[in-house]
């Protein structure tokens, strides 16, 4: 077997799998949006005989014997090549497959389907004991993994690896160090500013069809194509990338909590125009996939957060929102903006704004490394967590649902999974800064309505690379600097010294 | 190898083919109805992988090994069983699979896209002569495909059982000779009539919203289970078994035209309470499949116009339809009952009533086996059009595109689908007049709201069966006669002598 025939076996099972595979996704969208609710049974069997078929796919042995004669040749002697980046990753996720016993595999699914049903009866009776022994069986099976998949310094590393390469509890850890030291003093001075926000105007009620067109002008107006898109309504927002122009997103509307809808859109949009910038002609190889869920959720909040809670952004779209919702004509700009960037400590991470929601995910972090590491015990959570409310937020949840419970990823083994939202923000932060030196200043750019420049900047240094280099190789090569939490605090102390009049 | 070991592989294959193909059902599902115009690229690339990777599993050479190891075994001893029905079942799959040379599939598959999109092109400019070539390289390529699958008596025959297992020309052409006879005299008497109709009541104009909940109401109360299904909009209405708990239709809409979304709602809801009433212990394998087109076509029509066309069954629901739809309030049901059932003959087959219908195909039938045999040439098709239309209908097209061009059938290499239409009518009348005798009177049953009993009749009788029998063997046994053109012919004379006094 020649070099060149083990790379075309190899690119031809990526895209058959990867056609599969979004079946599969359409079948996710379906189950979440339109699926009429008798059919729930056969679509679980049908997902779990999809994923049956593709791992028996990507653990195909000839899948290996190909690696290994394609591996070293002058094929892929340029790393930077789509043959050598898809060769890399091809290896990786074939390693990482293939070194999961079957049976582990099956346990780690029935588990966390239990622990996952027994999580949401738990949170109901706001009873932690009744999850502690399930979510002792999840870290065990998880810490299975870790030795499984294989780690350099600890187990935890093995899993953030997957949803984060390259990142290691040594790199997270100094990095959520210095955040919490700026957050913690931040938020106690806006908590001293004695400044009292308008969120009322917030929660008017807004009728939901002029919501939904609202939102749809926005997204559309930020640059998420429509024509190759689409907005449906679902329990939980999600983006969801069928295959080249095909990038649907959803998000969820209520009458009376109109920023729910608007920010959940954006947010979806943002992760949405990056799979529409993915670059076509390698769909279904890794050159042309998102490189990581930090990556992926740096570009749902940099257009989130950074856009679209900003002055530039709303000078241009609230006249366009008071049109079509006349509700909101008697608001002037400062009362809005600080309307939609109100800072307050609150126990539910996914109700946090943005600066304490960091302190939400450090928790988490701290709390999952922890365990992982055997230095806290499943039955210590709920009080370690209450601890650490108080310490960061100076509040604590007087119910376990409100607690420790709060969240499904644990129940569902994402351990490890947390930190990417807030690495999401930090490599949200260096882009924007980096962007806003480039062609900026972004915000003069958003007051006229022009969101494509950010856009294109972001398509050329983000979107079409890919899956090319690991995530921090990415935000290097982007911004001209290393990763860390500078542009993040630097972006929040600006903020909301200007807002709360620090 | 065990036949019990056979069996299993046979069993595990056949379920694992059924949830990738009922994810290839979805993906037609959204094709037609919420995918976005930029996937339809995508989207056409992700179905061709689909039914290749199919094409693959279908024709792997272990099934042949494992039907010959459970072939006339004790396990299959049984003709009725479900074991013995897969068998035979799987084995007339993989024969006819691997049959068809790969050259010759990839042959058709190029061959009708072409035809389809020049067929649309020569419709648009009424040009026959454009689409000739194409209509030609079709009838060779299905020529050739029926010397490939084998036949007895003609290569006709060949492509027919594909669409409705047992039928031949020469089954087949007795069945339409008598039906042409009948109709064609009833059809004469109804002109000689003078009896003139109030369709313009139905060309009134009904706000779309009105008509939705109008019709998911009637579908419901037929006994179509939205729980287990979902009404949607789309171009050409169809219904698709996605699996167990999920069948789907979708109608169209028009303001000006309520009878074409009611009542392609009511034949669509046929469909799918046939798919709804298989049973779901047999999903993924042939004992709990829809056996035939023709049997599917029995269930629409059925439901479409032996009950949704009955007096019986608008006795009951005018009212209901009144309370939606005031504009209805002004008609009584004798006028509404003509309007509705207006015979008239026409150009266009789909915008047929229920008697001249028959003879629309029966005109298809006689053109595509002249064709077929070499009798008939493809530039000699529009005058033979002609010919019969003046003389089964007394009409003739004065244009290609009302013509032999409007169907889009032969585009597509459905050479043998068009009798299953006529079929479904047959079957239906004669699976009417069985119920009618064992439960009936139905039409007093319907004027109370009991569509229920018919529903269980057709349950027990057709859905439950799946495809254990022939479609001709399981009218048999549900109606205790051979199937006969004698049923529907009798129901026509009645039901329009009654409306037209003749």
């Amino acid at each position: 077997m020649t070099a060149e025939e083990a790379y075309e076996f190899l690119l031809k099972t990526s895209l058959e799998s990867s056609y599969l595979g979004s079946l599969g996704e359409l079948a996710a969208w379906d189950q979440r949006t339109y699926l009429p609710r008798g059919g729930q049974g056969h679509r679980a069997e049908q997902l779990a005989t999809l994923a049956r078929l593709l791992h028996e796919r990507i653990t195909d042995p000839r899948i290996g014997d190909c690696l290994a004669a394609v591996e070293r040749t002058a094929l892929v002697s340029d790393p930077d090549s789509p043959q050598a980046v898809n060769v890399r990753e091809w290896r990786r996720d074939y390693d990482l497959a293939t070194r999961i016993p079957e049976r582990l595999a099956v346990d780690i699914a029935r588990v966390t389907a239990e622990a996952e049903s027994v999580w949401e009866q738990a949170k109901q009776a706001d009873d932690w004991h009744r999850f502690e022994p399930y979510l002792a069986q999840v870290l065990d099976l998880q810490k299975e993994k870790a030795h499984a998949l294989g780690y350099l310094e600890e187990p935890y590393d093995a899993l953030l690896d997957r949803y984060e390469r390259g990142e290691t509890a040594a790199t997270l850890e100094p990095l959520f160090r210095t955040l919490k030291d700026s957050l913690v003093q931040l938020l106690e001075k806006i908590e001293g500013s004695g400044r009292r926000t308008a969120t009322p105007l917030l929660a008017r009620s807004f009728d939901i069809e002029s919501q939904k067109r609202f939102c749809r002008t926005v997204a559309s107006a930020l640059g998420y194509d429509l024509e190759c898109g689409r907005i449906d309504v679902s329990a939980h927002p999600f983006t969801i990338g069928i295959g080249p122009g095909d990038v649907r997103i959803t998000t969820r509307y209520n009458e009376n909590q109109i920023a729910r809808g608007l920010f959940g859109t954006l947010h979806e949009a943002g992760h949405a125009m990056y799979e529409q910038g993915l670059p076509r002609e390698h769909w279904g190889t890794p050159r042309g996939q998102a490189v990581s869920l930090g990556i992926h959720e740096s570009q749902s909040r940099l257009w989130e957060n950074f856009v679209g809670r900003s002055r530039g952004f709303w000078s241009y779209v609230l006249p366009v929102a008071q049109a079509e919702l006349p509700r909101l004509s008697d608001t002037d700009l400062d009362g809005f903006l600080l309307a939609i960037n109100t800072v307050a400590p609150s126990l539910v991470r996914v109700e946090a704004d943005e600066v304490t929601y960091n302190l939400h995910i450090l928790l988490r972090f701290e709390l999952e490394l922890s365990l992982m590491r055997g230095e806290l015990s499943v039955s210590a959570v709920p009080e370690a967590w209450r601890m650490k409310m108080r310490e960061y937020l100076g509040i604590e949840p007087s119910s376990e649902a409100a607690g420790a419970l709060q969240d499904v990823h644990w129940a569902a083994g994402l351990v490890g999974y947390f930190p990417t939202y807030t690495l999401g923000n930090v490599f949200a932060a260096a882009l924007y800064a980096a962007a806003d030196r480039e062609i900026g200043p972004l915000e003069e750019r958003f007051a006229c309505g022009d969101f494509a420049s950010l856009k294109e900047w972001l398509r050329t240094k983000i979107h079409e690379v890919g899956s090319t280099y690991s995530p921090r190789q990415l935000i290097l090569r982007a911004t001209g600097e290393l990763a860390s939490p500078k542009s993040l605090i630097s972006y929040y102390e600006t903020k909301y010294s200007e807002l709360y009049h620090l």
